[in-house]
């Protein structure tokens, strides 16, 4: 048996795409990354995630590594006992299926699952933004709104009914657009790369004359990176859609940390990139709304590790629980 | 020294207006209680309380128990550590006032201090209907709102911030009715006894002919006991009011439990005597909203004390920090 610090472990990053398996090191550091497009079926997707992982021992191997266990991080509601993923939004296929329980089989190291937002926060807590700080809630934008809280320096499960920190479903505007969730004017609504093309949507429908969004439209190339490129180029709606994220963001960690009696957090997830066209807006909200905090004292961090966030912390989960 | 099962705290829930200290057994049960008026000034407060706890103690040696502390809740931002009230909006004469220490000197115990709500929930958490319940929040509608944040069993109390569980100043309605912290529409702006007579004006100012609640208005009579009144008598606009008030309880809530992966909360203080007028809303309200839990498991229970559970509560802080 080699000694402890001669380990690492494998974190996976499963999203409705693509799919990345990272080699990490026990301080937290990306070794080396394979990626793979995600297949339509369940069965094919664990055989996909399983060849990328077995290429990752051997890698690990050739630095004199032992890989320990694989964290495997999952937009959707997870059973971590089953190592099953109960429902996923955007790999319907998953719904049921023991992914865990046959990757684990497959590689013969065990395999532990996590939520997405949950696995970004652990990794932002681990080697990024969050590193130090006891109790802080994280965002993701990305396709929808993930969430994750971490209290006492360990990630809140709350009453272990499969959800906890879904701030994203925390409405900001009674009576708002409608959220896949069923409600209307939750946060996902606002902050999030569909709110942006469902935002530009009603925007157009409203436009009488012609503009650079309604191009797009036309065209089929609506989507959150060229919204983002209208804003920048100083499109008016396209402005407004942004700080209406930033706003809504404000309005929602304002409660969060009133609600808590805290005052960090931090917003990752691919929406963020466009940091600099929401984040004065959500201070300014935040600001006016936060009332019970000192006038400066909240702090939204950008997330540090980008893209790579959820799989540290999927790596993370193997030292966790594994 | 007399053994553990001989002896007995004293729990004060000093209000605005009144105060109340109970003599209170090991098990949570009101043995005797004192009541006052509440005097203006900071060093009258603490000598009347002074009187009242001592004469407790009395009744407590007929009893044949001694009183090992005195727990004092009181609105308003706490100082614990110095036994003073930071900020006691209602009290304003106690803001600064070493009341805790002053006390304490007085009778000879150690005196530990607490924020009103966070005292409600203690007691409802003992003996009340939070009993056995690891993680919930607790809301106490009086002239303003309160609450409270039990997690695994524990009153939270977050970053140390002096304030947490502050639901009351959660935004349910952005640009909604201005509230007394400096933002726009809180909770507190829709359920609170306050809220109830602000709303009752806007209403009053838009109608053109006279109503019960106008008539009230005219007479220097509105409040809530009154507008309760009116909407058990089945006037709309009052009606409107309470199921406006169950309907931000029930925004408010689905919020919560979304962000913290919880299904219970617990509803006291004096307007929640209204409860046959705000719950079925709150209730429907909720279930539309918190859309990551099943149908029917979260649970919004009446406080089972009534006007006891912070006095209960007050009582409980001697043995869990006394």
């Amino acid at each position: 048996m080699k000694s402890i610090e001669k380990s690492a472990n494998i974190g996976v990053d499963l999203g409705g795409t693509n799919l990345r398996a990272a080699l990490v090191d026990r301080r937290g550091k990306i070794l080396d990354v394979r990626t793979a497009r995600v297949p339509a079926e369940g069965r094919a997707i664990s055989n996909e995630l399983a060849s990328r992982c077995r290429s990752l021992v051997h890698a690990a191997a050739d630095l004199g590594l032992d890989v320990r266990a694989v964290g495997l991080g999952v937009a959707g509601k997870i059973d971590r006992a089953e190592g099953s993923v109960i429902f996923s939004p955007n790999l319907p296929s998953l719904n049921g299926f023991p992914l865990g329980r046959d990757l684990g089989r497959e590689l013969g190291v065990p395999v532990v699952m996590e939520n997405d937002a949950n696995a970004f926060g652990l990794g932002e807590g681990w080697t990024g933004a969050a590193r130090g700080i006891r109790n802080w809630v994280g965002i993701t934008l990305g396709t929808g709104t993930g969430g994750c809280l971490f209290l006492n320096g360990k990630l809140w499960e709350g009453d272990g009914l499969g959800f906890s920190g879904e701030i994203g479903h925390m409405i900001v505007e009674p009576g708002g657009p409608a959220c896949p969730c069923g409600s209307k004017g939750c946060l996902e609504t606002f902050a999030s790369a569909r709110a942006l093309v469902s935002g530009a949507r009603r925007a157009i429908s409203l436009q009488e004359e012609d503009s650079p969004l309604r191009t797009l439209e036309g065209r089929g190339k609506l989507n959150a990176e060229t919204i983002y490129e209208c804003a920048s180029m100083g499109d008016p709606t396209a402005l407004g859609l942004f700080r209406k994220m930033g706003w809504a963001l404000g309005i929602c960690l304002a409660g969060v940390f009133s609600l808590l009696g805290i005052r960090f957090a931090v917003v990752g997830g691919g929406v963020s990139a466009s940091w600099d066209l929401f984040s004065e807006t959500l201070n300014k909200t935040l600001a006016q709304n936060a009332s019970m905090l000192g006038p400066g004292s909240a702090v939204v961090a950008r997330s540090s590790l980008g893209g790579d966030a959820a799989l540290i912390g999927a790596a993370r989960l193997c030292r966790k629980r594994g």
